[in-house]
């Protein structure tokens, strides 16, 4: 930072900080007529959702949460949930996004740790909250989310099933409720939001984000998706449904967005296929974001065919893990626009999203299907480098690895009461993303691979996955694992463990011979070539299917020796 | 301000300030092969456009410009302009965007007032700084822009005319200079940029706008303009093109939105009709905003009746003053989308745009000029109430009146050395735009007359506009204007002088019985009634053509005691 010369302020002049009010604000502004929508249960216009989100600013000062206490949310993808998006951040309080998936032992970790006071949750969450409730340190309050009032099946004042020490049910508070309420100034870098992310190591580690930074992100997803139309977004023509989970940082930020364009937004509750697909076509929703197995789910559902020409206007931003060619070749042909978005926990999340320019766009449908499952390209106000194991930074050729380092506007600035991890993420002043890639020179983010199993060998990096790829395609191979184990003289070496097919049988030398074909057309590089390949029965998995690198790189020495293997 | 608890911060954590040359990047990240044109004279794409930001940066250290360094700019909207506006901000310098429509003994004041350091000026212009370059008391040194290096008229680095004791022209020390320049980060409330504003007493007033301001001014735009498509903007089909000068508040900030969306963007050097038109037509320009007299000037041009094909794709934004009817319907019928905004120098500019919602979008083409009229819709971000005399606010019910008065992230913090007139510009926390209103419960703004003029009569405000309106639909009036004078009972009471057309012969009574039959209909209130009705044969006009209501009021009594008159 150079020193320069501020603007002088005269003393009653005012400069509104960056706050999420601002967003709420425009939602009532020009289209509040739009309508927010629920299942198949409850709608509302944006009139009636600004009066809910301060009814809710009234329930919430009722139980005592006090600017910077900490509300957790454990609920479906709901209006409930945007109105706590909106209302709990802007009286000055911090959102807690509860990850309903963890296991409980891990929930009660985080709203500890989170030192959550008061805490919302959908009645379908109530056993976890068994489980744990006498484990739980800090919480004082309890209010139950039931979708039941909506069905007529309880009265919004007699909800019978609200369990003892709980505070009461979230409609039947909020309607007790006055809607006025003035949303207080206050500095932008307050806290807003906060939410977990868990490694494959130690505990997890809580992720936060200012006003400012959710604001910021908000600007630049408007600049992206609706100004350069990166994923086009027309707040008056486009309707709005996330398929990613609200708790799952931010639902990428398009709640915000939509809100403050005053989009027509569908919350499709709990995922079921056959009521996503019915609110697809009834509520005209062209808008969504996903991860791959969702979209596979809905894309395979046989009722898919008959509705094309719904599905003909449906957009689908996938993120999470990565979009195949094969997925992506079929929700085309189904008429669905997908593209690739690139993001973490710790980026709030927006790095990189598809975007196909003047020229890309003249590309045929096929040709493009290359483009859209790339990563993205480095999106808006975001500062992305490639960084080497010395810190210095790597050219954007479009093939030399490095890893994904970052800065932006909305990036968390450290892990909570986590110092040390924090100090690791923001070594010499970039995020560190753990995520290897190569960026084309007009900025296409194509990753290569994790950190952790790249594979550095004299100086070059080798991407596990590519090798993996290159193994896949040779005739008899069902899987592959690549690792890189320590090497005297290159540092590392790539080593592969192979599972063949049934009914074939092939040699670690009949393979090598395959790839050295390829070196000499020029298709790879010679050092990508494994020094040992073993054949095994099985390749150890983690607990959510991914291989597990880790462990095989441990337990290579046993592999090597133990019993049913070929070694070359 | 309430207080809450900030985000924590690790170590290194990095998190940028909203500065200019975030702006600029976006236009190298997409689409960077749109292009910049000038006139008929040059034209670069945005990959050349930012190698001349960064030559200029270069130049402008030659120059010996440092952080908080004053910049001023004499010239016609160019595509220099425009560098300027991005790369002399972008280096911490501060922007001086001088009136070149001053006095020359106006344009000095305002030079030595910001305390400029280094002038670039148009060859237009340099007859303004002979007559004063005696008298600046900071500048030390000058750079010419000339037209002639892109016509042949003279080689590059051999123009003949460069003037004793200049330091160059802009596009040889542009040639000469390196286009490698890394901009630095520094605070977001560094001043960006400063210019004069003249009202009808005392010395030009200095506003000024920081790097946030105008970064935010963007954002709002984006989302207004972009996002809501207030005046529908597309970067990859609209080709932008000013008719308001870059001088007059930032050219209402639309060229760093066309900027940081790659837009395709038209400088059409000095005004001159046909070229304006040519332009227009071969570069196919769809967006620019300007005064009512220039789209008159086009509009009523000959050739217009011509290019109706073309115009039908061009939406302008008109500011400045009021759109009258007649000339949107003008505008309208050879297939031109107007639309009026309104804001002033103090703002950035923009404080309201017109935008039709889902609803007034159904409405006739002629249904829909009453509302492009008006001065506009609050615009995102802004904050804007009307306030009465004793600072309390007015409701929006879309007919009483008040001073707008309004906050937002991006209004001047005062004047330059002026703290007197800046503490009055922000008397009770809230910008006093001078301006009386209405605002409708839609937000619709309504200006009904500056406040000096307002006429303030038992605790009722009269707009001396709106009562000058109904006057001029009396057979026989040919102009008219309403003042305010002091009343013993009322506070103040209206007064009327009318110019009759030749040939007509009215009475005060007659008016008077006039105006009691609209009373009767309900079409007027009863205190909007002129205690005296005076024919006159000339109204004191300012040297800009507005009627001179200062000089009326000191001069009533003499006029009341004239020859020529009528009185009632």
């Amino acid at each position: 930072m150079i020193p320069t010369k501020l603007i002088p302020r005269t003393a009653e002049a005012h400069e509104p900080p960056l706050l999420i009010k601002n967003l709420l604000a425009q939602s009532l502004r020009y289209e509040p007529q739009r309508e927010i929508v629920y299942r198949d249960l409850f709608r509302i216009n944006y009139i009636q959702f600004n009066q809910r989100v301060r009814q809710l600013a009234n329930v919430l000062a009722e139980l005592d949460v006090k600017p910077g206490d900490t509300v957790a949310v454990l609920d479906w993808d709901s209006h409930r949930y945007l109105e706590c998006f909106l209302g709990v951040t802007s009286v000055g309080a911090i959102l807690h996004t509860v990850n309903v998936r963890l296991p409980p032992a891990q929930v009660q970790y985080t709203i500890n740790h989170a030192k959550d006071k008061v805490i919302l949750i959908h009645e379908d969450f109530l056993p976890i909250l068994t489980a744990i409730k006498g484990e739980l340190t800090t919480v004082e309050k309890y209010v139950v989310l039931s979708d039941k009032v909506y069905t007529g099946t309880a009265r919004i004042n007699t909800l019978d099933e609200i369990p003892n020490g709980f505070s009461g049910e979230y409609e039947a508070l909020l309607s007790k409720a006055s809607d006025q309420y003035e949303f207080p100034d206050f500095d932008e870098n307050t806290w807003a939001t906060t939410f977990y992310t868990t490694g494959t190591t130690g505990s997890p580690k809580g992720v936060y984000f200012s006003h400012r930074q959710l604001f910021m992100h908000t600007m630049g997803l408007l600049t992206y998706i609706i100004g350069y139309e990166a994923m086009p977004f027309k707040g008056s023509t486009d309707v709005y449904m996330p398929i990613t989970p609200m708790f799952h940082v931010h639902a990428w930020g398009f709640p915000f967005l939509a809100t403050m364009m005053s989009a027509k937004q569908v919350y499709p509750g709990r995922y079921e296929p056959e009521l996503l697909l019915k609110l697809l076509i009834t509520e005209g929703v062209t808008l969504s974001h996903c991860v791959p197995t969702i979209l596979n789910m809905l894309v395979s559902n046989p009722a898919a065919q008959k509705f094309r020409q719904n599905l003909s206007r449906w957009k689908v931003l996938i993120g999470g893990s990565a979009l195949t060619k094969g997925l992506a070749k079929a929700a085309t042909e189904l008429g669905i626009t997908v593209m690739s978005g690139y993001g973490m926990s710790e980026t709030a999340p927006i790095l990189a999203v598809g975007y196909l320019n003047e020229q890309e766009k003249t590309l045929s449908p096929e040709e493009q299907i290359e483009l859209r499952t790339r990563a993205g390209r480095i999106a808006p106000f975001v500062e992305m480098r490639l960084m080497d194991d010395n810190g210095q930074f790597v050219p954007h050729d479009g093939h030399s690895l490095g890893e994904i380092v970052a800065r932006g506007p909305w990036l968390t600035q450290g892990y909570y009461e986590d110092s040390e991890r924090g100090a690791e993420l923001w070594k010499g002043g970039w995020l560190h993303t753990g995520d290897v890639a190569s960026i084309t020179p007009d900025n296409w983010v194509i990753i290569a691979d994790r950190t952790k199993d790249v594979i550095k060998t004299g100086g070059e990096w080798v991407s596990s996955l590519d090798m993996e790829d290159v193994l896949s395609q040779v005739e008899g191979v069902a899987e592959s694992a690549v690792i890189g184990l320590p090497d005297d003289r290159w540092g590392e070496r790539p080593h592969a463990l192979i599972i063949l097919k049934p009914g074939y049988s092939l040699t670690a030398e009949g393979i090598k011979a395959y790839l050295q074909a390829k070196i000499e057309r020029g298709e790879l590089h010679k050092w990508y070539v494994p020094d040992r390949i073993i054949f095994v029965s099985d390749i150890p998995k983690t607990s959510v299917g991914k291989i597990d690198k880790k462990k095989i790189r441990s337990e290579m020495k046993e592999l090597i020796l133990g019993s049913s293997t070929t070694i070359s």
